[in-house]
C-alpha cells in the first residue's frame, strides 16, 4: 500500500516519536507542510464538548494562507480548560516560529487521552526535530500518518491521480481511525491535501462534499467524539490556472474517493470487529432520509451482534429502519444481504438460511441493501460488527 | 415477592402452557379479565414496523368499555402482512366468544419470534382452557406474569394500595422484559390494572404519564421494538365515585411507581448484564431536555462498556452528553458516578479512582447523576451495561 504513496506536490511531511506516550519509540508527533501559503478548510467535530486544539483550529479556517497542521497524538488536550485553549496555541507558535510563518496559519489537531494537561517539554523538543525532518518522499509521508494513530494497528493513506489540462493532480490523504480503545475514546483524524488550484471558498465546499459522503458515513458505535478533525490543504503547485466546472468535478471525485478510501480503513482497522459492513439505502426521497436509516441500521447493537453471529437476522433490520424518523412501513423495505434477496411486501422471503449465514461466516465483507420505493437519493454507509472482543477491549480500564 | 401480589377488585387472570413455545410445559398464554367492562388505554411502540397485535389493539382504545387482554408468548405475530391481522383479530374472537363479549372489547398482545405465522391449533385449546382457569388468587395473577415470558428469568410483578375516603383502591401490574435474545429481539409487554374509577380519557391520560416515567426511561440499548405494548384497564370495582384532584393524584402516584417498579425490573433482568445504573439529569430547562442527555449516555456503547469494566470513565459521559442537541458547553456539567464528585467546570476533579471503581465493582447498582445550571426539570432513566456476555447471547444464531 505505501508504494505508491506520494504526497502532492508543494507538500512535506514529517513524524515521529518524541516522548509524549510511554513508550517512548512510539510515533507520537505529525507534521504536515505546504511550501507556499495554500488554502486550507476543516470540518470539526459536532460534539458541544470539544478538545482545545478544535477550538483554536476552527477559527482559522477556511483561509488562503495556510502553512502547516502540527499533529500529536498520545493527548487529545480536551476537557483542559484555558489552560488546554493555551496550550494549542503555544503548539502553533512553535511550529510558526519553526517555519517563520505566522501563527494562525499553522492548525492543529491532538488525539488520545482526554482530561490531562499537555507535557510541553517533549514537543518543545519534537517540533524543531520534526521540522528538519520535513520530506516530500513516501517514507516521510507514511511517518506523519504514523504520528497521527493512537490504538490504530497500520497507518491509513489514501492518493488518486488525475489529468488536468495535460498535468497531473494529485489528492493524497492520512488518517487515523475510530477504533474505540484504551485510553479513552479514539477520534478521528484526516488531513488531505491537493497540488490542484483552489480558493478558500472552494476548498471548503469541496472537502464539506467529501466528507459527508465519506466520515460521516462511517461509523462504530455513534459516538462523535471531542476531536474529531478532517482537514484539506490545496496549494495549486501543479497548476495554477482556475479550474473549469467539469475538471472541479473530476478534482471533487478524486478527493470524495481519497476520504471514502481513509474513512473505510478507519472501519476496516476498528478494533475487536471480525466484520466490515457496507449498508445501502436506495430509493429514499431526501439523502438526509437514506442517511437517517443507515445510520441508524449501523448503530444498532441488535444488528451489529446478529452480523458477528453470522446471522441474517432481518427482523432487526427492518425493525431498525422502522424506528427512525424516516417515514415508512414494513411494506416500503425490500432487503438483501450479501446479495440475496430476505425481505419484500411486509414478509420474509422463503431464502437459504444456511447459504446466506455461511457467506456471513466465511468472509469479512457484509452487504446489507435497503431499497425503498420513494425517491432517487441513496446513501453508502460503512460499519463493523459487535464482538465480545469489542466489549473486552472497550471495558478494560482506561481512565 | 409473590406474597403479596394480588389482582385489583374485579379482576381476574390465567396464565398457562398451550403449547406454541417449542418446549411444551413453558407457559405461552396469558389472560387478564374485568368482571365488569372497564375502560382501557394503550401506549404502544413509536416504531412503525409494528406487530399485527398492535395494530388490532391500537385501534380499540381508549375506550370505556374492554374486557380482557390476551397475550401469547413464543411468536410475536410481526411482520405477517394481512395473515398476521386475520390472526390477532381471530385472537381477540376466541376470548370474546369464550366471555361472551363483544370482539373489540379484547385487546391482543404477542412476543415472541418474528416473521412466522401463528399456529391456531394450540391457541384455540388454550385460550378456553385459561377461561375455565380465570382466577383472582395471587397465583393466577403469577401464571399470567409467566405466560408473557420470552427470555425473562423471572415474572415481574408490582403492586400498590392507597386509601381513597375510606376505601382501599389497589393498583397491579405485569410485565414482561427487554432482554434482546432468542429467538429474535424481546419486546416490552405490561398491562397494570386498577380498581379506581377512572374514565376512558383519565385512564389514557394517567397511563402516559406514567409511561413517560417509567418504560420511556428505561432501554438497554435503545431499540423499539416492533411489539411494545403497556396497556392500563381501570373498573372502579373498589369505588365508584368520581375522585378528587387530591385523589387522582395519589392515584397518579401509585400507578407511576407501579410502572417504574415494573420498567425497573426488566433492565434488572436485562440478559448478560453485569450492573443496573441509574441516569439522574437535573437542571435542566425542559423535562424532554433532560430525557435527551439521559437517554444517549443510556445507549452509549462506550459508557455501557466503560461501566461493565467498573471504570468511571467520564470521559465518555461528558462526551455523550455534549453530542445531544441540548445547547451546552463541557463548562456547564456537574457529574457524580456514586456519589463521588468526578468533574465540573470543564476539568476532571482530583477523585480517587480506585475508590470509584471498587465501587462500581463491588455493587450491581450504579449511580450517574448530572447537574446543569440551566432549570428545575430533571429526569431519572434506568440501563444496564454492556457485558461480553450480552454480545455472546445476542450474537448466538437466533433467526
Amino acid at each position: 500500500m505505501t508504494a505508491e504513496m506520494i504526497l502532492p506536490r508543494g507538500f512535506r511531511a514529517a513524524g515521529l516519536a518524541c516522548g509524549i506516550k510511554q513508550n517512548k519509540s512510539t510515533f507520537d508527533l505529525s507534521l504536515f507542510v505546504s511550501d507556499a501559503p495554500c488554502c486550507g478548510a476543516g470540518v470539526f467535530t459536532t460534539n458541544q464538548v470539544c478538545g482545545a486544539p478544535v477550538k483554536v483550529s476552527r477559527e482559522r479556517v477556511p483561509s488562503d494562507s495556510i502553512r502547516a497542521v502540527i499533529i500529536n497524538s498520545g493527548n487529545s488536550n480536551a476537557c483542559t480548560g484555558d489552560r488546554g485553549i493555551e496550550d494549542a496555541r503555544w503548539m502553533t507558535h512553535q511550529v510558526a516560529n519553526g517555519l517563520d510563518v505566522k501563527d494562525e496559519e499553522v492548525l492543529v489537531c491532538s488525539t488520545g487521552i482526554i482530561g490531562r494537561f499537555l507535557s510541553r517539554p517533549p514537543i518543545e523538543q519534537g517540533i524543531p526535530d520534526a521540522i528538519r525532518q520535513l520530506d516530500s518522499g513516501s517514507q516521510a509521508f507514511e511517518n506523519a500518518a504514523r504520528g497521527m494513530m493512537t490504538t490504530d494497528t497500520v497507518p491509513k493513506q489514501a492518493t488518486r491521480t488525475l489529468s488536468i489540462g495535460g498535468t497531473t493532480v494529485r489528492v493524497s490523504g492520512a488518517a487515523k481511525g475510530a477504533a474505540m480503545i484504551a485510553p479513552n475514546m479514539a477520534t478521528m483524524l484526516s488531513v488531505i491535501m491537493t497540488d490542484a488550484p483552489l480558493n478558500a471558498a472552494q476548498t471548503d465546499q469541496m472537502l464539506r462534499h467529501a466528507v459527508n459522503r465519506s466520515f460521516n458515513c462511517v461509523s462504530v458505535e455513534g459516538h462523535t467524539s471531542t476531536s474529531d478533525t478532517v482537514i484539506l490543504l490545496s496549494n495549486g503547485a501543479a497548476e495554477s490556472a482556475a479550474l473549469s466546472e467539469q475538471e472541479l468535478a473530476l478534482l471533487q471525485t478524486a478527493i470524495d474517493e481519497v476520504a471514502m478510501q481513509l474513512g473505510q480503513a478507519i472501519i476496516r482497522d476498528a478494533e475487536g470487529a471480525d466484520h466490515f459492513i457496507t449498508i445501502e439505502v436506495a430509493g429514499a426521497n431526501q439523502r438526509s432520509e437514506a442517511h437517517e436509516i443507515a445510520r441508524t441500521i449501523a448503530n444498532d447493537a441488535l444488528v451489529k451482534t446478529a452480523i458477528a453471529g453470522a446471522d441474517p437476522n432481518w427482523g432487526r433490520i427492518v425493525s431498525a429502519a422502522g424506528r427512525t424518523s424516516v417515514k415508512l412501513t414494513e411494506q416500503d423495505i425490500v432487503l438483501h444481504i450479501n446479495g440475496t434477496l430476505i425481505y419484500e411486501n411486509g414478509l420474509p422471503v422463503d431464502f437459504d438460511e444456511k447459504i446466506v449465514s455461511d457467506s456471513i461466516r466465511q468472509n469479512r465483507d457484509v452487504s446489507i441493501q435497503i431499497q425503498l420505493p420513494f425517491g432517487a437519493e441513496a446513501v453508502v454507509f460503512w460499519t463493523s460488527d459487535l464482538t465480545q472482543e469489542y466489549v473486552r477491549l472497550n471495558s478494560e480500564y482506561t481512565t
